[in-house]
């Protein structure tokens, strides 16, 4: 049926979609869904306290049966800086004016947390199938515990030398993450967001960088995109985007019809919502202060003085200065419940790959 | 054999690939042998003059009964000035200093012809099979003796919105060019840079939103890139980059060095070389200008500062005032004669089309 099965062999699993892991916008419902109908579920963690990963990861297993994908952000953290923080309020004061916010009001610090010592911990207790990173791998010490726990090993690619590096230093599979991509580029040994390739280009020159398996990531949304990622050479299909628009993601409603109205050109990439590139559906704190912005503190610690005005925004149905995490083909996808999706997803691209040799 | 044939009979070809028109790059070698060996042949007009373009086209059909395709740009001419040449000129001053250019040499003017009505008389006299036109269509007078001489017209997209507009307005196909896609995007209906879609994304948001056939271009430089691209929906898809490596090319040492050494991430968009954005191999006015710089005079006058520093680089074997345009995958591509090129490229795709149902 499909024309690779390295990833099914290796994961046990029935569809090669990986419901990408979305740090605040996918929750339980969704990832049991797409697991029991057959693609990897991914439990996204950057946002997680190890208990609460560890209570997640244990309901997941008391439901399904089915592998699953925990994944982490291993970024290098920085600390914030208070001179850095000042410039960003003054950047932000209009904003703050207009929405009659006070400018002094105590704001939790943004909780994008790296995979530390507790969340290894986790690791080694729960064993999961698959352990995904973002932002390269975790240092040394750590990934061989995770190893040694029995996980098999994900990371994403932004550029074939990224690719190299990670098969070297122990990653089972990559995920060739094209510019195409919604949210964070995973990128970890280059800052250059505008050298970043798309999809089509980066998915076969991975595959030619490495032995080890590749997940083709970034503008899938539909069978057609997953016939072609196997053309590329890729043997499973990482899809973000199209989940948002499941009943089951968290989103909000601003949010969600962001990417019901969403066009191909709709999206760029942006490090003012986070402090790190990624790509989201453009709003006004994009157009007018980015997308791109040497203001922008160091990640995550950008997000923590949009807070109280994205709070604010929000309370009016606004997405103003919300992170609409979008790909580039997010109007491709079907809005259905997950398991449905995925059951349409692999169904799609099967026909599609029966009609390629017509 | 081919899961789409609509543009093989439309054009009237044997393989589903369209040499890229090259403005300066590929010369009559080159298209001959690409057409010979049953692609298309693209000859690009947008630096010859209509004399020039008209002893091309008869020279063509001497050799080959090939169909031919003629391509030409259809931007809105803005002259040159003096304020923005003289802000340019300053911006370039130790360059000019560096290599003992005298900031004063006379320089003719960057030679980028939008189709006119000399252009049109050619092609009246000449009735090509294709005519393809960049940066969107001529005016509607001049389409429309193009389409009574019998010609079938392309234009390119960026955008789905784009080819919805070339659609409505008389184009018979449409390129879906991706942001991979080397040389100059060919956007009309925007320019924003930051948000154009990678072909992955793009090709299936083209193909759901006109009726006419889609040819795919941007990264593909192999057969597995044209195989992917009939799955997302293409009906043929163009290849640039691949061609600029055939020995027949016309591009200097330097240039072919810089493709040859390429890797995924070795491009980006500038502006600084001819005042519209173009992807490239990075090189040092990119980098150290660049890549998009508000200094840069309004196409094509960029161009004419540059021209003697590129010439005096270019005498040292440099490259760093040299548009290298290239996409994201010249990496892929074997340097190779343009014919074994076309038929090892749809040899390639047939093969990896008929993996797909493995």
């Amino acid at each position: 049926m499909w024309p690779d099965r390295r990833l099914l062999d290796l994961f046990d699993i029935e569809l090669p979609i990986v419901q990408a892991p979305m740090a605040g916008a996918v929750g339980l419902e969704l990832i049991i869904a797409a697991a029991d109908a057959g693609g990897l579920g991914s439990m996204p963690c950057a946002m997680l306290t190890p208990d609460k990963a560890r209570e997640q990861i244990a309901i997941f297993k008391q439901r399904t049966s089915k592998p699953l994908n925990v994944n982490f952000f291993c970024h290098a953290p920085v600390a914030a800086d208070a001179q850095a923080e000042a410039r960003w309020r003054t950047r932000l004061a209009t904003y703050y004016k207009e929405y009659g916010v006070d400018p002094n009001v105590p704001v939790p610090s943004a909780n994008r947390s790296p995979f530390d010592e507790a969340m290894c911990g986790v690791i080694e207790e729960a064993k999961p199938k698959i352990v995904s990173f973002h932002f390269g791998l975790p240092e040394e010490r750590l990934l061989k515990r995770v190893k040694t726990a029995g996980c098999i090993v994900l990371s994403s690619a932004t550029t074939a030398k990224e690719a190299r590096w990670l098969e070297a230093h122990g990653a089972d599979v990559i995920i060739a993450q094209g510019n195409e991509a919604g949210g964070h580029r995973g990128m970890f040994l280059t800052d250059k967001v505008d050298q970043q390739p798309g999809t089509f280009a980066l998915v076969p020159q991975v595959v030619d960088a490495v032995r080890v398996p590749v997940i083709a990531a970034g503008g899938i949304s539909d069978g057609r995109g997953i016939a072609a990622a196997f053309a590329l050479g890729a043997s499973a299909a990482q899809v973000g985007s199209a989940y948002l628009k499941c009943p089951e993601s968290l989103i909000g409603k601003p949010y969600r019809d962001g990417l019901a109205n969403s066009d191909s050109d709709s999206t760029t990439v942006t490090n003012v919502l986070t402090g790190k590139p990624a790509r989201g559906i453009v709003n006004r704190v994009m157009a007018e202060v980015g997308p791109l912005s040497s203001d922008a503190p160091a990640f995550p610690h950008a997000a923590t003085a949009l807070a109280p005005l994205r709070a604010a925004a929000e309370k009016k149905g606004s997405a103003e200065f919300t992170p609409m995490w979008s790909g580039q083909a997010a109007a491709l996808a079907p809005e259905l419940p997950a398991a449905e999706l995925t059951k349409k997803l692999a169904a799609d691209a099967l026909k599609r790959l029966k009609q390629m040799t017509a």
